[in-house]
């Protein structure tokens, strides 16, 4: 693909609404979210079941945020890391509306926007919501092992984000979505799953390069360029490999897994991750932002990594994905 | 959502291409299949290498039958039923184009096939490529026991398709998308995970009556209906539920898991199933049948069950999806 999509009709987020778990409302950021559980169980008897509650509540309260009822709603694009992507089909089974399951590991909540403006742009739907989650307990003992095993972590892993975050897209919304760029799927050999930041940033590379090509942006003129999520350790690697590049983005940069928990309190190594962890840092935290004209133009890239642990075990590296969606202040957008 | 997505501009299936396992290759349409191994193996040592194999090279033919190359392919909607769709992440790595993550469960040939339209149609790409895939053995010993445990199968089992589907979707080909109409997540409280196909029906039922309350052809004017997969008790079921809604289909339907095995012979109980069913079967006998105009308007819906092994051990019920696809011969649009 030469260029980005871009969307000359009005497409925008209408509302955002997250919910988090015990840590991440204790972490720095912890106090914009919208509801939050210390215990990480929703009223729920299994970790998984907690995740689709907090897709369930997650939604209600984004449409509750917007003023919108489910029949407002065209079309929802929702994905998670649990396997055949659970969390979201339990969890939005109350919505009677039609629904698109996507997998792009942590890089779900920026594909799901990218889709629901598309279609929004595109003129096929109203309005459609984004949903995207994760759980850190239903996420370790699938991913790595039960949480009661009390395994060692090693330093570059991250800590998967319990939390889950929803977008209304529509238009008329204070922020605009205004350019998609879809990632390439790339796999530069790293096979530590301890290690995902390093996997990812690769991908994340791959997407920035070419939307710096292609993009209508230039660099200097985007004020906050975020990832979600490689956190400390691949957030580092990106920098350097942009600055190999001829890009040095070092002042603009962050990344949503190194925002929301507390790198000298709270233990959690590299930084959050998880399609939870970008989809709330977004939802409630960069998006209120650019609606208050604190931030214009945002890089939203969502980076996934999309092995699995069969994947890992038969010995294949880890492939990453980077998808990219600008955001900016209505205000600002030339129609 | 009122409505069913109408193509106004030309979007079609450029090429298609399939490729099988031994099972389907000596089956009763075996001999339309792009390529086989008998052996299922594909040259690889794991089921799920395997799998990601099958649609490296289905995507290789579509390709190839088009006379196109990767560079002239924008983006690839893709996904598989392994968790963490890593049979599509690794299958496609070889080609660097902007890739799609979908989850649909077996439905993902359709939910593909209808985001590639989109995006076609909406002129976000000149061709998008929808490539889907299922392996027995890889799913066999991920949702139920190994292969070599020799579990045995009750009668309402499907038997999952050793196969990969690839469309190349753009403009100019013989075989148009018409209509869409995503499908909603339908829980009736089937738990019996050997019997999908009743799990599916509702689903299936939901999206069809949508369809012929909303959509543009009356169901006497459609040719087939064709679900991929509910086999022969799903198909049964969702017959005996459009009748009791006033829709009698029996004579022009069915499904893509019935037509994919012998069932007197191959001892496949109620037929085939997997996202790579739908695929190989739409896309190397429907779809031709279609472009040498033997049927006009065809209904494509693809059925997925939404529901993952821990789900049902955790007592849930299966969740089903139905997403549908019109499509019709070239010719026969009025523009």
């Amino acid at each position: 693909m030469k260029k980005t999509i871009s969307f000359t009709k009005d497409v925008s987020i209408v509302s955002s609404a997250s919910v988090v778990g015990g840590h991440e409302h204790e972490g720095p950021i912890g106090d914009v979210f919208d509801l939050h559980d210390s215990t990480d169980r929703f009223g729920k008897k299994t970790w998984e079941k907690a995740e689709s509650e907090m897709q369930r509540l997650v939604f209600n309260v984004a449409l509750s945020k917007a003023k919108l009822t489910e029949k407002d709603i065209d079309a929802i694009f929702a994905g998670d890391l649990l396997n055949q992507c659970a969390a979201s089909s339990y969890g939005l089974l109350d919505y009677d509306i039609p629904y698109y399951g996507l997998y792009g590991a942590c890089s779900t909540a920026a594909e799901s926007m990218m889709l629901a403006a598309m279609s929004v742009s595109a003129g096929y739907f109203s309005r459609c919501a984004a949903v995207t989650s994760s759980h850190y307990c239903s996420s370790e003992r699938q991913f790595r092992t039960p949480v009661e095993y009390g395994a060692q972590r090693s330093p570059t892993a991250q800590w998967t984000v319990t939390g889950a975050g929803a977008f209304i897209v529509g238009t008329g919304g204070r922020v605009r979505i205004a350019e998609a760029l879809p990632g390439i799927v790339v796999d530069k050999g790293i096979n530590d799953a301890s290690n995902m930041g390093a996997a990812m940033a690769p991908a994340a590379l791959n997407t920035l390069v070419r939307y710096f090509e292609c993009g209508e942006c230039r660099p200097d003129e985007i004020d906050l360029i975020v990832t979600g999520d490689l956190g400390w350790e691949g957030g580092a690697i990106l920098c350097d490999l942009l600055a190999a590049e001829g890009y040095d983005i070092r002042k603009k940069y962050n990344d949503c897994g190194m925002m929301i928990y507390n790198r000298g309190e709270q233990d959690m190594h590299s930084g959050g991750s998880g399609c939870g962890c970008s989809a709330v840092v977004m939802a409630s935290y960069i998006i209120p932002k650019i609606e208050r004209g604190e931030l214009g133009n945002v890089l939203f890239l969502g980076t996934g990594a999309m092995m699995s642990p069969s994947s890992i075990q038969q010995g294949e590296a880890i492939p990453g994905v980077a998808h990219l969606v600008r955001l900016c202040r209505s205000e600002d957008i030339e129609e």
